[in-house]
C-alpha cells in the first residue's frame, strides 16, 4: 500500500517515515508555493534514507492568506496550521492508500484534530496517519537519536524544506525582511544526515 | 530499550507492540486482580508473536469501584476507565524506560489525554507511548490483517485477557448473571493467533 508522507526533512517527518516504513511504501512528498527551491533540500534528504520522493505543487493563494493572517496575528500559529490543512488536502488526492505527517503529541501547531482526521478520509478515501501523535517530545528526541543524524539548530540557519522559508520569503516581501523576526520567530530546527543502524545501537 | 505494553491478546496491543519492536525491547504485560486465571490467555498470545511476558497485579479495590461505578451508572465506560488508569499506574512502576497501551484514535474508553500523559511521564520518569492514537480504525484493521491472523467473535466467546472477564464475574456475583449484559453489553472483540510475515504478503 502506498502511502504519503508530508515531509520537511526535519527529524519529525523523518521518524513518522520509519515508524510507517514497515507497513507501507513510503513515498516522501513535500509541497511547494513555488517561491523559492527549498524542496529541493527535502529531496536530498529522502534520497539519504532511501525514500522516493515527490514535490507538489501547493496554491499560492493559501501563502498569501497565510501570511496576511501572520501580519494580522503578530505572530505565525493560525497561518501555519492553515498551509499544512492545505498541504493535507493537496496530498490526500495524490494516488495513495494513506497519507501522513509529523505531528507529535505535544505540538502546539499545526494540530489535526480527530473531526479533521475523518473528514480528510471520509472525503478522500484514504487513510489519514499522524504516528508521532501518541509520542511526547523526549520519547520522539530519544527515538531520533538513536535511529538519526540530525543537524539541529535555528530555523534561521538549518537548511530544510517546510513551508516556514517560503512563508519568510513572503512576509519579508510584504514588510519587510526586519520585520519577519518577530512576526515569526527563529525557533529549534532539524535536518536528517542520515540512519543509524537499529535499535541495538545506543547513542544516548 | 525496556518497553512494557499493557497488552490483553487482542489486535489493538498486539499492533502496539509490532509498531514499536523495531525501537524497544517489548515486553507484553497483563494486569490481573486476581479473580480469574484469564491473564494466561494474554500469555499464550505473547509466546506466540515472541515477546517476553510479565503478569502483574492489580489492586483488588479497583475492580471493587470499577463495578460499583458500573452498576451504578448502568454502562461500563467509567469503570473501565478507571482500571485502565490504575493499570497505567502499575506498569509505570516497573522497571522500563516506556511504557505503552493500544488505545486508539477512535476509542471513547480508555482514553488518556495529553495532560494524563505528562502527569505520568513527569511523576514517574517514563514515557508513555499510545503508538494507535494516530490510526483510525480502517487503517488498524488493515495493518492487522496484514501482520496477524486474528480471530474475531463476542466478547462473551472470544477468549482474552483484557479486564473484562474479571469485572464481569464481579459484576455477576454482585446483582446475578442475567444483569451483567445490560450493564456490560457483549461487543465485538479479537485474539490474536500468530503473526503474519510482513507487508509484501497482500491478505485483503
Amino acid at each position: 500500500m502506498d502511502l504519503a508522507v508530508l515531509y520537511s526533512g526535519g527529524k519529525d517527518s523523518s521518524l513518522a517515515a520509519l515508524l510507517l516504513e514497515r507497513f507501507y511504501d513510503i513515498r516522501l512528498v513535500t509541497g511547494s508555493f513555488g517561491i523559492t527551491d527549498d524542496w529541493q533540500h527535502a529531496a536530498t534528504a529522502a534520497e539519504r534514507l532511501g525514500y522516493s520522493f515527490e514535490a507538489v505543487k501547493l496554491d499560492r493563494d493559501v501563502a498569501d492568506t497565510a501570511v496576511t493572517t501572520m501580519i494580522e496575528d503578530g505572530y505565525p500559529r493560525n497561518g501555519i496550521q492553515h498551509v499544512h490543512e492545505h498541504a493535507l488536502e493537496v496530498a490526500a488526492q495524490l494516488d495513495v492508500a494513506a497519507i501522513a505527517d509529523g505531528t507529535r503529541r505535544d505540538d502546539r501547531v499545526p494540530t489535526v484534530s480527530r473531526a479533521q482526521a475523518q473528514s480528510l478520509e471520509d472525503r478522500h478515501n484514504i487513510d489519514y496517519l499522524s504516528p508521532l501523535s501518541g509520542f511526547g517530545r523526549h520519547a520522539i528526541d530519544q527515538l531520533a537519536a538513536r535511529c538519526l543524524h540530525v543537524d539541529t539548530g535555528s530555523s534561521v540557519d538549518i537548511i530544510k524544506s517546510d513551508y516556514e522559508t517560503e512563508l519568510r520569503t513572503l512576509i519579508a516581501d510584504r514588510v519587510g525582511s526586519e520585520a519577519v523576526g518577530s512576526i515569526f520567530p527563529a525557533h529549534t530546527q532539524s535536518y536528517v544526515q542520515h540512519r543509524r543502524s537499529n535499535k541495538t545501537e545506543e547513542t544516548q
